[in-house]
């Protein structure tokens, strides 16, 4: 089977055990390009909108971009999305490594899953062949476990996985689908919706290469944007050198780096935690890449106790460290393995033990309610291992930690703690050094989110070109354009690091070779605008709140404390007025009726 | 085979390969009892003195005592035997588990290795038979490895291994030997002179009981020592429980808990990391006993991260944590795991490390001498986990870590900070709380140690009464006591936590049972100073200083800052000159020519 215009659906119903296969009109498949665009046209589709996160009418969607499993330099990428327990928004996970090409190679696109199974039960899929599997032995294990036992049945080293550890089983709000034993699709709570499910894990093994339309003009597009990559120094030095913790030292010198619960900006022990100690403490073995990637960002790594995995990188080692206030760089590793085994989010994980922090050391949560853990107290690096299970497990305090930062400090009444953006915990930024990503972060649709418009980019990295990270003027105009753009490279099922290299045209070039559809450029934009006004129309009908689109008062009201940023808060409401007009969003941040007829949307 | 009265010794010449056998004579034999008595006998008539500690000279000692391997309650000690290359002076260090009970089980009561091999090699002993077989394979491997391959090798379930890890092999000067996977002839660097030999290893395994000269009496006075040690309050239910980590918060209490490189006696985080803690947190998985022992204080434990081993017992947990300001329960456990594999003394690489995190904060070791390790900061955890293997395997900064506390900080200029006695590392209690242990551990053969006579027992505990810990009046006769009837308990192969319920009569009807010696109680006790004094006279002859029976300036001249025992120090000169006098040395601390004519010594 080559390339099909039309993307194919297979549908897996857990509740009548029904498996089924749809495909969605040309039409369709050209306005949403797949992967993220056409998985949240799925929802769309699926969902009214007050359903229950956990209810049988939640789907859960497993989608690949056109370009995945694809010779395309980073075309490894699926997404996973759903109604988010952790937000109530939408929900859509992105992850590597080399599930998706393999799903991609049984001749399917999306796998769609609606409905809850009985008992447990993982889904094999080998080509064209489908069939819902007992789980029951596989209950309860971590993630390398199940991984390991489910590649042994099926009978081929070929086979990808992608399951819940404990953390999905006990519905966990940011329980993570891991494949691939070190890939992630790890926000929003996906795996929590899969272990509603009870689905374990989906198991794939194919034998179908996609075909481009044009196989010489797509193999020609694409080898020069290997080569690009290739020269590049951030995607051909930095990031295969020091993965993406190249950034510690940056983010920290920039004053950016968010530390003990974003108290302040500045990391005093950057130096024993980043990417250059993972390499001169020995901790780090070699890199390693994803499916068709020549970047190789991932981080194998070993510690004293022999214990080994992946990672940590940027944003887990973050998550992990700094933003608890943690200083050894073996705990945070350990942690991290921790969060791959358990399937947990690490940055809401990490963040949420950060927020926890804060409220031991104000006194709001009590030595007593932590049943004998250890101390919540900032730098603990017994504590940041410690909870990671007992999260997962939902037993003693952290079956408070398990239901997010949000929550968590509402209980105590004190949810100005919770360093979350619709209830998604922020990342390793702190927008009061970074104007345009702090506009990025209240926008997201997903809720605090990196990988939703990275203005770190040109506002600190100068790429495409340097911007003045304290200055509010046009960042509305780049965050645009960063979401849009975002939005096309999910759905075609690349990497967005590969836009550290390569920019629209790029990746117009590389998508039109593949699937002749040939995209103006301002076309294949408009599919980006498209994708993320479905969203943001979704997330109406989810109940968002008017004014959701902002940022904690910490960053708000709070100047910076210390180092470059000091005195600093993000100016929001210089950004944001514009940002919706732009949009064609009314002032609650919705989109106007005629905005969404401009895009062809029914929503 | 039966009991005998004369003590039974295999010879190992490692240079020539030779393998012998001898006997002691039965007058010796009664004179030294066996174990530390025999094993200091065979020094004395074995070096001259000046010897190099790593020449093939140096004979090192495994040396089990007439109880050893009986029905004795806690009847399971051996002890190894050499000139100490951490001190200089005589070694002995103790060590329980099962393997000196097989070792008599062969039909031997010492094992007395002495010359060099040219390639390494371990000694095989299956009863009678002994031969050296290759241990070119081993070298290198961590203990456990090591021990796993030599019972697979010896076929034998009932197999036991004692080895030395890479400390051993690459000379750390306090290398341990590792017996039965998790117990450690731990001080005084017995493994690195194991190391200088290239013998790897120690295998037994054997079928021969040892038999009392009177078996009915020695029934008897066992059954009813065992009730003793049952229905005591320490021996029955506090060591049972919680293992010696029971004194955590004890000796915290008493503010004599040695923090930060003995720089106050109050641990502020004693609850994060106290035997309790080890309950309530999850790590505790059981107990485990030696042989014949009806104490079982050993902690079989578990890490979140899936390690398991046993330990930290109580001084272990303290070296790695409080004496580093370490509070992380995860990584003392985990540093107490990596010294057990790479076989280290763990009282000595704790404390060696808290030596040179003061180093390091005053600034005498610079950051880059380190080599990208972490930096020794007092409270970081990655660091005390992280230099066990650097220290094992010399690298980087681990190679002066290697050498000890004195030789290190001698290295800076800085001896004041090593917190040793004649070059062996403190223990656990700062003995400016508990006067009478501060003696205990300036005259201490061995240097800086808490088995050579055991003050806390009365001075906090209370056992057999209670003193008062900071009168000096009297205690130069209690340590003198203490000291002599350890050497003999020692001596005997029973362990000194049966002390905690048995007295001096118990173990001379123990004694009398088995050998049918005939011992009055002052003979006995006459044994424990003969050995004592022993010792003495051949540190002289190793050249121990005139003065060296003292502490560090610190504990003499500086006040505790704060707690229950703040504006105190030791008062040593109170002290010193009694227990010379009471013991018959002179001013400088030798044993007066009369002293050793009347114990019959030559020496």
């Amino acid at each position: 089977m080559g390339f099909t215009n039309k993307i194919r659906i297979l549908k897996v119903d857990l509740s009548s055990g029904q498996i089924s296969r749809e495909e969605l009109s040309e039409e369709v498949s050209k306005k949403f390009i797949g992967g993220r665009g056409a998985g949240t046209y799925l929802l769309n589709s699926l969902l009214k909108g007050d359903e229950d996160v956990f209810s049988e009418a939640n789907p859960l969607i497993f989608a690949t971009g056109p370009l995945t499993g694809t010779a395309a330099p980073t075309g490894g990428r699926y997404m996973v999305l759903c109604k988010s327990p952790l937000t109530g928004l939408v929900a859509c996970s992105n992850s590597g490594g080399h599930f998706g090409a393999e799903l991609k190679r049984t001749g399917t696109d999306i796998v769609c899953v609606v409905g809850k199974a009985q008992e447990p039960v993982y889904l094999y899929v080998d080509d064209d062949k489908a069939e819902l599997r007992s789980a029951s032995h596989l209950w309860g294990l971590d993630t390398h476990k199940t991984t390991a036992i489910l590649k042994e049945e099926a009978g081929a080293e070929s086979a990808k996985v992608a399951c819940i550890g404990p953390a999905g089983e006990n519905l966990v709000r940011y329980a993570c689908i891991i494949n691939d034993l070190h890939r992630a699709a790890g926000r929003s709570g996906v795996g929590a919706v899969m272990g509603s499910k009870k689905l374990k894990a989906i198991v794939v093994t194919g034998a179908t290469r996609p075909e481009p339309s044009d196989h010489d003009k797509f193999m020609e597009t694409v080898k020069a944007r290997v080569k690009t990559l290739q020269e590049n120094p951030v995607t051909g030095q930095g990031l295969p050198a020091l993965g993406t913790k190249v950034l510690d030292n940056i983010i920290n010198e920039h004053g950016a780096y968010p530390t003990r619960n974003f108290q302040t900006g500045v990391f005093e022990s950057t130096d024993e935690v980043c990417g250059e100690a993972l390499v001169e403490k020995g901790y780090l073995k070699k890199n390693r890449g994803c499916y068709a990637c020549p970047i190789k960002c991932a981080r194998v790594t070993e510690l004293p106790s022999g214990n080994k995995g992946e990672g940590p990188e940027y944003e887990s080692g973050w998550a992990l460290g700094a933003a608890a206030g943690v200083k050894d760089l073996i705990a945070i590793t350990e942690a991290n393995y921790q969060c791959n085994l358990m399937g947990l989010d690490t940055i809401s994980y990490g963040t949420t033990v950060a927020c926890a922090m804060e409220l031991f050391e104000k006194g709001l949560i009590k030595k007593d309610e932590l049943e004998g853990g250890p101390a919540l107290t900032f730098g603990s690096s017994e504590a940041i291992v410690f909870y990671a299970q007992k999260t997962a497990y939902r037993q003693g305090f952290g079956d408070k930690l398990a239901e997010g930062s949000l929550l968590l400090a509402k209980g105590y009444g004190a949810e100005e703690y919770s360093m979350s953006v619709k209830g998604q915990e922020l990342p390793a930024y702190d927008p009061r050094g970074v104007q345009g990503q702090g506009l990025s972060f209240a926008t997201s649709n997903r809720g605090g989110c990196h990988v939703r418009g990275y203005l770190i980019a040109p506002e600190i990295l100068g790429i495409p070109e340097k911007l003045d990270p304290q200055s509010t003027e046009g960042k509305a105009q780049w965050v645009k354009i960063f979401q849009d753009l975002t939005a096309v490279i999910d759905s075609m099922g690349m990497c967005l690091f590969s836009s550290f290299a390569l920019g629209a045209e790029d990746y117009l070039a590389i998508l039109n070779a593949f699937t002749g559809f040939d995209y103006s450029l301002d076309e294949m934009m408009e599919c980006g605008e498209r994708i993320w006004n479905l969203e943001r129309a979704l997330n109406r009908r989810f109940g968002m709140a008017p004014g959701a689109d902002t940022l904690p008062k910490r960053l708000l009201k709070e100047q910076m404390p210390e180092g470059p940023q000091k005195g600093h808060t993000v100016r929001l409401d210089e950004m944001l007025p514009e940002y919706y007009e732009l949009r064609g969003w009314d002032e609650n941040g919705f989109p106007k009726k005629e905005t969404l007829e401009r895009l062809g949307l029914d929503a």
